[in-house]
C-alpha cells in the first residue's frame, strides 16, 4: 500500500478536510495523542502528550521508557489525535454517531537532542498544558534534561475528518415520533486543589487561575 | 518480543495496576478507544467509538470502511483507551504531568456476525453513549445491519496504568515560591440542541435529559 492508499484510508468524503489551518487548530486544541508502531512486528498503540510547534509535533518522556525509545529511533508511526465533541442523536442508532475531530499522522519521530533545543520544546509543551506556566517555575536541570527524551513527528503526511453536525436521518424517521438533535459536550476545569504540603502564602498562580475559566473540547 | 513482554512495555511500577474492576471502570467510561494495526507492515492508528460488553471491547462501522474491514480479518491489533483527567501541576516542568487512566489492550477483533447477536451488540454500543436511548427509537432494519460491522475485541492481555495524584517535587522545590496542585477536569454536557427539521411537539427524550445532568471523565 502506498502512502497515499495508507492516507486515504481514513478518508470519508463527506467528513474529510484538507485544511491545514483546521487540522493546526484540532492539534492545538488537543493534548493527548495516540502513537501506533510496531514491537517485532506487532502493533502497539500508547497515549502521551502531545503539543504542536509550527509543523512538527512534540511529545515527551523519560528516557527509562522502553516504547519512547522504539519512538526516537525513527520507526515507522502513525498518530492519531481525537477530540470529542458529543453526541450527534439521530432517529435511529443507525444514523447516530459522534460530534467529533480527527487527526491521522504518518512518519517518524526523530529526537530533539541539544541542549537550547530540547528546553525550547519543553517550555512549548509545558505552555500548550497550561499556558503561563513557564514563567513562574524555575528552569530545568541539567540532570533534569538528560533524564528527558523529547520527540518531534513532522506533520507531512495526514488525514483529517470532521463530523458536520446535524443527523441526516431517512424521511421516514423524519416524520416518526423519535426526538433527533446534537449534544454538545466539552472539557471544564473543575477548580484548583493546592497539595498538601504546599507552604502556607503560595497563591494560586496566574496560569491556574486563568485555565479555571476556560471551557475546550477534550 | 513476547506477549509478556509487549504488555510490561506499558508498565511502570507506581502506576500499574492489574486491578481487572478499575479496567472496567475506564473502560466503561470511555467512549473513544484507539486501534493499532498494520497495513502492508506499516502502523497506523484509528480512533472509534467504543463499549465494554462483558469480557469483550464492541467497536461498530460500515462495512465499507476500509480500516474496519482490515481489523475484522483478526490481524494483531492493539487498542488504547484513555481518560484524561487533568493536570498534575508540579513546582517544575519535569515533574508536572497528567492526571489520567489509560488502558493498552492487545489481541484481534472477531466480527460479530449473526443477526441477533449483531442487534444485541449495536443495542449495547447505543446504551453505552446515550443511556436509555435504545427504548426510544426503532429497532434497525435488516438493511442496516447488513451496512454495519460490528468487531469484538477480547479483554485478555492488558495493561492499566493509573496516575496517582499529587505533585511529587523535590525537597529543594517544596521550599521554593512555586505553587503546586492538581487541577481535575471533566467532560460536561452543554445542552441538547434539536435538529432544525424537528416536528414540534416531540419534547427532548428522557435519554438526553438524563444525560444532561452529567459529568464525567472524557
Amino acid at each position: 500500500m502506498t502512502s497515499m492508499d495508507r492516507t486515504s484510508l481514513t478518508r470519508l468524503p463527506h467528513l474529510a478536510s484538507s485544511d491545514r489551518a483546521e487540522l493546526d487548530r484540532l492539534l492545538d486544541d488537543a493534548v493527548v495523542g495516540h502513537f501506533a508502531f510496531a514491537v517485532d512486528e506487532r502493533p502497539v498503540v500508547m497515549p502521551t502528550a502531545i503539543a504542536r510547534d509550527g509543523d512538527r509535533i512534540l511529545a515527551h518522556g523519560s528516557t527509562g521508557s522502553g516504547w519512547m525509545r522504539v519512538l526516537s529511533s525513527g520507526v515507522p508511526a502513525s498518530l492519531a489525535v481525537t477530540a470529542f465533541e458529543g453526541l450527534v442523536v439521530a432517529r435511529s442508532a443507525f444514523e447516530s454517531s459522534m460530534l467529533y475531530r480527527s487527526a491521522v499522522l504518518f512518519g517518524g519521530c526523530e529526537p530533539v537532542k541539544s541542549r537550547p533545543h530540547k528546553e525550547r520544546a519543553l517550555d512549548v509543551l509545558t505552555e500548550a498544558f497550561l499556558p503561563g506556566r513557564v514563567v513562574e517555575i524555575r528552569r530545568p536541570t541539567t540532570r533534569e534534561l538528560a533524564a528527558t527524551l523529547v520527540l518531534s513527528f513532522p506533520i507531512v503526511e495526514w488525514s483529517l475528518k470532521i463530523s458536520t453536525g446535524w443527523p441526516d436521518d431517512t424521511e421516514d424517521d423524519v416524520t416518526g415520533p423519535a426526538w433527533a438533535g446534537l449534544v454538545p459536550m466539552s472539557t471544564t476545569v473543575d477548580g484548583a486543589h493546592a497539595a498538601p504540603d504546599l507552604a502556607a502564602g503560595i497563591p494560586v498562580p496566574a496560569s491556574v487561575r486563568a485555565l479555571a475559566g476556560r471551557r475546550s473540547p477534550p
